[in-house]
């Protein structure tokens, strides 16, 4: 009956026969033969297991409504990409999807076109448009797009203040021609919450925690599936080194700039301000 | 720039240019393979992955100053003793190993020779009794024996209750012939705390969490290498299916029924009482 390292993982499998999900039998099989071979490819010793049980312990004790670690550790380590990237194969002629992130916040307020989801927030005036189509390029009305986003100086999301509201959210509806527009900040490049296990990661793995700027976007209508994704601002200095790896070529995005004077939504900026046309397409349900 | 399932993980890892522990690197780009295998092998959605998430969140939370839910997965795993087995080959002569466990606390009091481990705490008097070797079969002189076990009815550990104090934990030193000697209550099954994500996923795994009785042992000194044990108790209904793992026929012990009688401390029972004998052997440091 005694186990050892030749017949351990097979014997912790083999426990689950009573298992009544095949799919969780499949997902457990899998992660218990990858963990186990991990620890004997590397030989792990019994201080780096502990080392490893108190990284884990401290990533979820950061955890808590305004902080998801454990995002942004998937999100460091790759595997938020990659799962995207198993899930949205096949989609030709749709817009490529990225990484969630854990910034998302639901009820952010339904708003008419060209509303600023960013009121009274510091940063350059920027007036985001564009349309929502299919995959045909026939217009999508109706679609709803939630976007979300930082500041346009500090580069901070609402959630990661302890005080203030919400600001940098909204959702828009696209209009009979599958338009939307919105007014904003132009987001910066900004570094994610590194205060925690996962910076200090990150700082031993010799890597920065920068994030070139984006805005997301979700765009959800009932025919088409749903998009998660960002824009990206061109030439920023983070774009081929994205913490989460989650730039592709496809989301980056030309923010004109424009000096003080008209504006798209027909009025007129007293600053400088920039514009971004993107146009999304929605791949069929 | 784009990444995408082919090129991703070399991409993550690759990151690690910056690296200046070779080690970390070694690990963490061993870890990252097989986190993307795993997704790649089992193709998880979204949704898995976000319940990955949820499980991994609640875990860190349930962990505290006297739960620590990440070692119990760890063990559950089997991956607890796979590093166990990893880090202590090539000991012939000296006794096996298992796991540690999530139960150990520091500061046991130092007892004399058949001091009462578990005075006032229900179940069958035990006296336990042996010597600490060394591989060569020498005794060994002041060897530290840190034993801690459950309670012998409910089968529950001190730091398991809300209320009241430090039960079945001992510190024990051998004396020159290194004999060592303490009386308790004869330990019983028990299931690992299942009230958790844990007990969540074994019952989804279609396991149950028990474990077979024994005591904990840890003896330290400072010629030889620290020895984790158990003394498990023969016959014991879960010795096949030990929800940890941590079984080895070698650590299978008798403990000897007697009825009301003589004692081997000088004493007498007025209880059936039990005996175990057990002798340790420790590989050089």
């Amino acid at each position: 009956m005694s186990l050892d390292e030749s017949n351990l993982t097979d014997a912790v499998i083999g426990r689950m026969e009573g298992c009544e999900s095949p799919r969780l039998r499949q997902i457990m099989t899998s992660l218990i033969r990858h963990l186990h071979d991990f620890a004997r490819e590397v030989e792990l010793t019994e201080d780096e297991w502990f080392e490893g049980i108190r990284f884990l312990t401290a990533t979820g004790r950061m955890c808590d409504d305004r902080r998801q670690e454990f995002i942004l550790l998937s999100d460091t380590l790759g595997l938020s990409m990659l799962v995207d990237a198993i899930n949205h194969r096949h989609r030709a002629g749709a817009t490529d999807t990225t990484v969630f992130g854990p910034f998302f916040v639901e009820g952010a307020p339904a708003l008419p076109h060209w509303a600023n989801v960013s009121e009274g927030i510091p940063g350059t005036p920027c007036f985001v448009s564009g349309t929502v189509r299919d995959t045909g390029g026939r217009p999508i009305a109706g679609a709803v797009i939630d976007v979300w986003q930082t500041d346009g100086v500090e580069g901070l999301y609402d959630v990661q203040r302890r005080e203030g509201g919400m600001y940098g959210r909204g959702r828009i509806t696209t209009d009979a021609q599958g338009r939307y527009a919105f007014r904003t900040v132009q987001p910066v490049s900004y570094p994610i919450p590194d205060d925690g296990p996962v910076g200090k990661m990150l700082r031993k793995m010799g890597r920065h925690p920068w994030r070139p700027a984006h805005i997301h976007a979700r765009i959800a209508h009932p025919a088409h599936e749903t998009l998660t994704t960002h824009i990206f601002v061109k030439g920023d200095a983070y774009l081929a080194s994205d913490a989460v790896f989650g730039v592709k070529d496809s989301l980056v995005v030309d923010f004109v700039q424009h000096p003080p004077g008209p504006t798209p939504d027909g009025g007129r900026s007293e600053l400088r301000f920039s514009t971004a046309q993107y146009d999304f397409a929605l791949a069929p349900a």
